[in-house]
């Protein structure tokens, strides 16, 4: 039996095929705003008994409404395989013609899917914390229940849903002033410098896997000459090892933040393990050292931490199947 | 004796006519990244004696250097005028051969300029509090002398530059959480709303004179749609009176901002007075309410508030060339 894990966001569709203990994981650069037919093509060089589907790029705005995205994106995926299954933000798979009566339902259920993963195969008493290029998902999972609130509304409200990334974060978000020189230093607001800058200086992310705020190059130079115009210099300027004393110091604030918001769930929940994900697992370690911690990357390996809510949601289907 | 002030910026130009005690103020919307040749069309339209002229367009990425900049616009202008001078960060005026060597004296010096208007015109001991689309300049005079910083990596570390203004300042700068519905809620980190907007709602500034951040409508209900996405919300899951009380929120926050760090140059020189200028000059008096408030735009008008750099440089050349 294969089974086909899909995740098919704004910019990247990720895809897991599962066959037996097997895995395979492919990540396709798919920004739906420009190429979103492109998607039946990239879909056509798979083949599956099964495919179990995820979403969030009806969010994106080449969609006018979420309905229109859910609907479009299911007959895309209906238009090369059969024996679709969609997972909702319930927990539950849904065929198309259900998923697309209760498109709300359906819309960016992925990180559900994580959760329920985590809650059958790896601990049902935990923090899920999962950093990915923009936000990070913090989710209660106790005694075998996922007490995450549904909407990104709410889960802003409630702690669950931090909006910083190992990535994309405008550095000016993380700290409104900051230690440069010995001095509390006022931060420029303008989009200048992102996290995956100071990650990538100080070797948190290994790629620079999105694009940058000045179309300028990723490599170890672009991301200097970007982090000293958040304080209105430049790298004639400042030197060098004051520009990675300051990348520490936004290094720190990220930390702090995502350390912060986890102590409230810890607090509110009495869960001691925590569970970590995603392309920011590095900054989770540092972050959460005081929790006993499981690592998707270790348990598994960092392929599956990448693309966890493909894996993720092939796998339940697969449980589903069998059951 | 005409004598005209010209205050070229990246996105506007400013230019004051002074003519006897009489003045005339004209903004031209002249974006240089897109239209600097504009520039030499637009300023054949006037003549006069004397040209004073401060900058900023040279920082504009239509340049790839601040020599190339400051070289382009004093050829611009002396392609059109005779007898120009150009104020420079320590307060003098410069011939243009003299300018184009020292070039990073007379980049950005549009500040010092109105900060050598006040002290002469206006009081010789105050705190200058500018409030522009983008940034805060909060500058001491004391006993006659303008006691800033020159460079803004300089002003930002010294509590004189807050990259906080009326306009352009993404809302997640002003606060990375927020009291909604009774709850301190998480903000989003993507550049979804800015001051624009809820200045524009609580009737803080007249115009939405900058882009919107989605390309959307200046009005009333555009600013309440990206409002509402700053908690990743939309205007049906949340109420007008619910985002009228974010804004207020928000709001709060741009005060103390500005009244926090306003203080620390209080108690750092002892000065009582403040001088208000520019856009944000609303703002302003709420958040320095305790101080003796002195309002360039009730001691001369809003016109002048709001080009007070070509105002101040007019001002200033004549004093120069009468002594």
């Amino acid at each position: 039996m294969k089974i086909i894990g899909l995740d098919i966001g704004g910019a990247n569709t990720k895809i897991t095929i599962l066959e037996g203990e097997k895995y395979k994981i492919d990540t396709h650069y798919l920004p739906m705003w420009k190429m979103k037919d492109k998607l039946v093509e990239v879909l056509k060089n798979y083949d599956a008994d099964y495919v179990a589907l995820v979403m969030t790029a009806e969010l994106s705005d080449c969609y006018k409404t979420k309905k229109e995205g859910v609907e479009d994106i299911i007959d895309k995926v209906t238009s090369v395989f059969d024996n679709v299954y969609i997972f909702d933000v319930n927990g539950k798979f849904l065929t198309p013609e259900e998923a697309k009566k209760r498109y709300l339902e359906v819309s960016a259920s992925n990180w559900m899917a994580t959760a329920e993963f985590i809650k059958r195969f790896v601990s049902n008493n935990c923090i899920l914390v999962d950093m990915g290029s923009t936000t990070t998902d913090i989710i209660p999972i106790k005694e075998g229940r996922v007490l995450a609130k549904k909407t990104d509304l709410d889960r802003l409200m409630n702690n669950q849903l931090l909006y910083v990334g190992a990535l994309r974060t405008p550095l000016h978000f993380l700290a409104r002033k900051i230690i440069f020189r010995g001095k509390l230093t006022n931060v420029a607001s303008e989009y200048f410098a992102i996290t995956a800058d100071i990650n990538y200086l100080l070797g948190k992310v290994k790629n620079y896997s999105c694009e940058t705020p000045d179309g300028g190059g990723k490599d170890r130079e672009g991301c200097l000459i970007r982090l000293s115009r958040v304080v209105c210099g430049d790298i004639e300027m400042i030197k060098e090892e004051e520009l990675y004393s300051l990348a520490k110091e936004f290094y720190k604030k990220l930390v702090e933040m995502v350390r912060e918001e986890v102590k409230i769930i810890f607090e509110s929940y009495g869960l001691e393990e925590v569970v970590t994900v995603g392309l920011g697992e590095e900054i989770l370690k540092e972050a959460l050292r005081e929790y006993r911690i499981k690592s998707i990357k270790e348990l598994y390996d960092e392929s599956v931490s990448l693309a966890m809510p493909s894996f993720s949601v092939a796998k339940l289907l697969k449980l589903t199947l069998l059951s």
